[in-house]
């Protein structure tokens, strides 16, 4: 099991992700960020892109789709919060929106 | 502008996707139905292919995904209610459910 981000590691992890957008929820288990596109296929262009990058690491994100925005949670739920796999996947969200 | 949809013609477009385990929210204002797969591979090709098939209609779903759950709902906003650009989406969501 990957091992829950704490202390130094996770300030550290998080600091990054913070400066682009994402927020912690309210329990510290979870990260979050509403992407905002132009339109419906550069959305769903960024949720394709990010859905093999995610199944290819077994780690999928909690998402919503409305029109032209994608809100995300992620979080590593055997773990019970925010682990490697959450830092790495945001960064490649992060990545994948800037392509569209 | 598309027609709300109203009285007979209404419980009648309805009944067949109530069947299907579509369901309406407590306003009346959109119908809801939460797709289950196998894993997330057929959860998200699901949604690909619904994905062209809204985009071919310029009318697109609000939806969470999940892992392997997609959960759906249709409204038309600029109608304020149920048309049949709904009705025709949840029928080829059900179609492409069955595909998967």
């Amino acid at each position: 099991m990957t091992e829950l981000l704490k202390g130094t590691a996770r300030d550290k992890a998080l600091a990054p992700l913070v400066a682009q957008g994402w927020t912690e929820n309210s329990h510290g288990t979870a990260i979050e960020k509403r992407f905002v596109f132009r339109n419906f296929v550069e959305a769903f262009a960024f949720m394709t892109r990010v859905a093999l990058l995610a199944e290819k690491r077994d780690h999928h994100p909690d998402w919503r789709n409305v029109y032209r925005t994608v809100e995300v949670t992620l979080s590593t739920h055997d773990a019970g919060g925010l682990t490697v796999k959450d830092i790495e996947l945001a960064q490649k969200m992060n990545e994948a929106a800037a392509y569209v």
